[in-house]
């Protein structure tokens, strides 16, 4: 049920451990998660040329696993943990969908890499203060999460 | 002809002057060199295991025109404008697909933002100094170099 | 008692927020880890070149409570809170030093930006699996916590 | 007769092919351009709220001598080479201070890694359209390279 974003391990992401540099998950997490807001027809920028606010990171958690290498193909997902009136937890996982070495065995894939927990308040854009979101935007997230909590969910 | 890979902005690519930061229309052309040679079926990680050789640039020049903003669609072109055996030189363009503000007008689509000249070497990993590319990399460019150098090109 | 590295914010740390670019906080920590090492006389490459290790991090926790601008300066500390055998964990704050404001009130200097806390472990560089440090970069570590945690320490 | 600033290379500067990622050397670049109109009293964040205006990169040359490494200490020198009504073209170079091997030769001091040639424009921070410089911050650039076009400069 969650919301998933695929995406390349590129020469920028990786450091001289020959590994991707751990600070970039959060980039990688961060593109899941506009994905994901974009997938629910909210587009950050038209936002804030609408309302004045903008989402702003607070709070991140993040456990390393196993690394990912140049070439790799990551799934980035975003499951909406808990939605306030002026702050989103998310959790987010980053798996590696298809290893670069070939004679990697078939169970490797889907291997979890990274697993963090991303806080997120509405601030207003001028004076970064915390905010109330939009009833609009609050909506949008409240139906998701319904949608979400289903039995099927996991 | 050229080949070229879409992409997003996000939150990572801007900077405090609300637009990308000059420096990741290096990574922008990066990403679509990647899948250029890619879609010619070279990946470069499993180059270095095979080969022990790497690309590494060595030359760049960029004309930044116009800005790319946060929730830009672009498309980054690759063309391979000279092929010897042991560097490459390649021309990218960055242009925007989808500006953010609906109002913009229709001509401004595939406007170009960014053009730029790419020289990379190949050298060997572990010492980094400059070597022949491999008989099997060389062929596929050289091929592919042909392919385009077509009258239809442009 | 902490060890703390100075430094500044340039266009590159910032996104269009017009803040620092929370990931970039991670950045600013490691800096001052590495510094913080070098203090002791451990230097990363230098410890790879002879060990054959180096440090990965394995788990990252950060809470931002105020952003930091271009220009400002700041202060990144650097704790250590538990050394093992294969592992550390590092408390670390960022302080904002010097507002770029001149207007601003004088107690908001030393105001704490960002609050982390960090694991690295030990691994082997080619097979990024957990090793035990070296006897002489454990002991170092060991002779400079016993040097922290006195009376004085807060 | 060079401006130059001191820094060292991280982790977050290296890629997987153990040296530093060559997109990272506009970062180094800009922070040398930044601490020289510092050196003159110019404070980029200040300048914008009391000018509107923002200096923008809107050209870059470069070309990569050689690889820095981990824990390499940097010199990154700029020279402005002409100043314009609305533009500067800035000579950047960056050099090996100390290689981290010890047993490098002395002669190795003082090495160029990588050349670069920067034009910036200076723009409303609102529209981004070219704007003439404010008279102070013109005055101040034109008596700086006055006393740079002496005999002794070179």
């Amino acid at each position: 049920m969650s919301f998933a974003l695929r995406l390349r391990v590129y020469w920028e992401d990786t450091d001289a451990g020959g590994i991707v540099f751990y600070a970039n998950y959060l980039k990688f997490m961060e593109r899941a998660r506009t994905e994901w807001l974009r997938s629910m027809g909210i587009a950050q920028q038209r936002l804030r040329d609408e309302t004045g606010g903008i989402f702003v990171v607070t709070e991140t958690q993040l456990k390393y696993l196993r690394p990912a290498r140049l070439d790799d193909e990551l799934l980035v997902t975003a499951d909406l943990r808990q939605a306030g009136s002026a702050s989103l937890i998310i959790d987010q996982r980053v798996l590696l969908v298809s290893p670069h070495a070939p004679e990697s065995p078939a169970n490797a894939n889907d291997d979890v890499l990274c697993r963090g927990t991303i806080r997120i308040g509405w601030v207003q854009a001028d004076t970064l203060r915390p905010a109330r979101m939009p009833q609009s935007l609050a909506g949008t997230l409240e139906r998701h999460a319904d949608s979400m909590s289903q039995p099927l969910q996991s």
